[in-house]
């Protein structure tokens, strides 16, 4: 029998499943009641992340409600550069903001690998109590921002619709970006290499703003850092690699490349046809998405005619793991992803 | 000789060329000190679209600075629906609004379908000023909103980010959807043929939001009417169809569908590898793009090598034209403009 842990990794490795997996980006979220109560609880985000025993709790939230297929720690893609001493806050409706922003020669400099036993032990702690909770019954998914991505942050100081900075940066100065890259990459590498010891089974390295590159850009300032973790994940505690999953949103116009980059699978946006991203990267990964969230709004019948078109467009044949194109918005009816999981399975 | 005429249109007919045409969307824009003058005549920007004689002195202002290979003419991608009688107005960092926003089934069923030579006058009166002006020595480029992308202001009433209104609309009453996109398709054909009657050289559908949409929604919703108004162009002044562009801003996923849409040529945007584009369309249609418009912000030799690397990125042979992969910043200097030219050249 193939049990619900293995579902989730065998179709990573592209291996025959029994059903489609199926997870959500940002399962542990705000549309749960039961989330806005532990948030509350906990004050403000970032107490809800640095609080191993409540960031356990949340993580396992959605697995209570819904037949889900894998958990996925519950934390920031900004965890590293709050280690190195950038200060940051989250707020809804706002977004992410650092105290400390980067922006001269002696900023980058200044930087350090954060060691995760120390500076971010309270994420390795979670990931402890999550797998102890889970007892093997279910994979867990690690996870970390892409270095482009979170460097974007770094720069920009917070969201931004423009990304002058970090623009001005790679075109004005690409070597203090190299660097700034480089020790970004190699903190994440030991972060998620922390994460595998500690025992997520699959990582995913979150590249929410590679897709605002120029294509050469993307290669040079986002993938490469990229390929660069996925070599350096050499953690093996069960004498095997875990799977490694790539998203870029808004990557549609660099599969082909994406998919060379050592990664087991790629997470597709919704603005991807899955079938066309398959015929485009081939047998060399698996894929992963890519419903619209808005979908989660239609009636009952609307969403299994798009959950079936979901599944039609990839085909036939392993490889495919079921979530959204992007995360689960606030405003979601629970009730509709407890349908999502079910109609996918 | 080729004349600069036809560098433009022998390009986007994949035909051989002297030397690479240029020209760069929102050329005639707010980094123009002239134009910004002749805006503040105007006193907004609606008066300025809607008096043929302004709107033909600011589509000619970027020629007089550059050696530009085409005019676009100075207009509005929702001059329809303001004829439609929706009230646009535009203002300066808050975009385009309408006084009416189109919600229910009998406000689609009110819509008819503007005749371009009374209720959109001023824009073919703007075509025919423009093209006397030009008086043949440089092409003058026509354009409209895509369907879709009209519907989503029409809609949402306004700029949006989550396009949550007409998202609603397409799943919850596609057939609704589809009878607006309809009406809106009918519009742009019978504008577009009433632009090539009195001049234009070439037509483009600037197709902003089709990139929001998930692919199928995208074939449904936007390629399909964009497909169905290049049919409709019948229009043969000079007894021969007028080349015709199409450009999905974020469309790079969809690239090989939209390519057998009937254009002459794709506008790709910057996140696109013009040659990756190249092998996946072949040789059906011209590219049009794709440079970063914040390299525009770079020192010369950066510049330099931006626009070298676009032009070897599409590499030799017929069917490029060089433009910006999206519309260029007002806080553009406007001497980086001629260098870009000159560069190009």
């Amino acid at each position: 029998m193939i049990s619900k842990k293995h579902r989730l990794i065998r179709a990573l490795r592209r291996e025959p499943v029994d059903a489609t997996p199926v997870w959500i980006m940002r399962q542990a979220g705000r549309y749960l009641p039961e989330y806005r109560a532990t948030r509350k609880r906990a004050g403000n985000f970032m107490t809800l992340c640095k609080t191993p025993e409540l960031a356990c709790e949340v993580t396992l939230q959605p697995l209570q409600r819904f037949a889900l297929d894998a958990a996925i720690l519950f934390s920031d893609i900004l965890t590293i550069p709050d280690a190195m001493g950038l200060g940051l806050s989250v707020e809804e409706g706002i977004g992410p903001r650092f105290s400390r922003t980067v922006t001269t020669q002696s900023d980058v400099n200044a930087l350090g690998v954060p060691d995760p036993e120390t500076e971010l032990r309270y994420v390795i702690d979670a990931v402890r109590l999550v797998t102890h909770e889970l007892a093997n019954r279910t994979p867990l998914i690690g996870f970390a921002g892409s270095p482009w991505t979170i460097a974007s942050y770094m720069v920009e100081g917070g969201s931004t619709r423009e990304f002058k900075k970090i623009k001005a940066l790679i075109y004005e100065d690409p070597a203090l970006a190299e660097k700034l890259l480089s020790v970004l990459s190699d903190s994440v590498t030991v972060y998620l290499n922390a994460q595998i010891q500690a025992g997520v089974n699959a990582v995913m390295l979150f590249d929410t703003w590679g897709g605002i590159l120029e294509a050469r850009a993307y290669q040079q300032f986002s993938l490469q850092y990229m390929q660069r973790i996925i070599e350096g994940l050499t953690a093996v505690p069960d004498g095997k690699r875990v799977p490694t999953i790539i998203f870029t949103k808004g990557g549609g116009p660099s599969l082909e490349r994406i998919a060379e980059a050592g990664a087991s699978a790629l997470g597709i946006d919704w603005t991807q046809s899955l079938g066309e991203a398959r015929r485009r990267v081939g047998d060399r990964v698996a894929l992963q998405g890519n419903m619209d969230p808005f979908v989660l709004h239609s009636d009952a019948s609307q969403l299994e005619r798009e959950v079936r078109a979901v599944l039609e467009d990839f085909g036939q044949g392993p490889g495919h793991v079921f979530n959204l194109g992007h995360g689960i918005t606030p405003d979601v009816d629970p009730d509709k992803v407890a349908l999502l999981v079910d109609l996918v399975h």
